[in-house]
């Protein structure tokens, strides 16, 4: 399917805009490619885009104070990512995005959403109801870590992400569980 | 002030609305009055309501698998709190809300909330920006945990709630905080 016809349907959805109108909106956002490996944002970076992920794979992770990572979000096609905190408060970012794969992404800055959200009713519907679904996540993902039942997390994770498990390196599942290796091992094989 | 005056102002923050918009906005909610101690949600419970802080301090917080609870968010006057996944997905609730102090507060259900916002684009602009803000609360309180460092997630608790530390019992404290009562009078007395 092609870039726009992608975003075209994710909106649709949740929001009616016309033809016209959705060519307006689309206007805004600007076609990117990265390859494997690349990075989008680096904890520090000022931030001032959000990305739609049209194919590949992301990941949205954090070093903490003991050079451990963990990973908040793989982010696959239809999902949007970011560092929301920088994005909407301007501060520095304090989370790392990068690629797992080669990837293709839309990329809307802050501006533009603030603007298309004032110009259209349904555009900003459609926000709020994305930023509630992102809310709701990230939610769960805290619950998930306050529950200190890793068999549960790890169920969990595959039924957010189904085809993950043949897509991603074992290490980076066991960095979003927050678990060794080993012991995502002995789960995979329980 | 009067409960009125306290939600206007509130909105007034982020949304325009005329006198007469208002009024209409705010003949949705429904004044609700708590004893100390009483429990608002149940984790079990449906749960069809948010719920915006007039006077008083609510807590939301998870019991887990080991019976170890973790206070997710301190409601104060002005913040709002429901079990949100619960409250947007129609499950049920995994998540207690109960009243520290006596507590005021206004209810709005779900179904009047989405009929408000799609009567009044700045409705939904009010309500856009709010999930925002709990989005990126959520994310910080995620980062925090998978950054291991206690004494920073303390520092960032007395940032976020200046006021708390007299009004909430220690033990509750160190449930935010996810450490035993013995650490934080460490931290305390540090």
């Amino acid at each position: 399917m092609e870039t726009k016809a992608i975003l075209q349907q994710h909106i649709a959805k949740t929001a009616v805009l016309t033809e016209e109108e959705f060519d307006y909106f689309y206007s805004h956002f600007k076609p990117l490619s990265f390859k494997k490996g690349q990075t989008i944002i680096s904890a520090g970076d000022k931030v001032n885009c959000e990305y739609f992920v049209i194919s590949g794979c992301l990941k949205a992770f954090f070093i903490n104070d003991e050079i451990k990572m963990y990973i908040l979000q793989f982010a696959m096609p239809t999902w949007w990512t970011s560092d929301y905190s920088a994005l909407y408060n301007q501060t520095e970012a304090t989370i790392n995005v990068d690629c797992i794969t080669d990837a293709e992404v839309l990329c809307l800055s802050n501006e533009d959403r603030e603007k298309l959200c004032k110009e259209y009713h349904q555009v900003e519907h459609f926000f709020r109801w994305r930023t509630n679904k992102g809310y709701i996540a990230s939610q769960k993902r805290l619950l998930s870590f306050m529950n200190n039942n890793v068999k549960a997390r790890y169920e969990e994770l595959l039924a957010l992400y189904p085809q993950l498990y043949n897509l991603v390196p074992k290490h980076l599942i066991a960095a979003y569980l927050g678990v060794s290796r080993e012991t995502l091992s002995r789960l995979y094989n329980s």
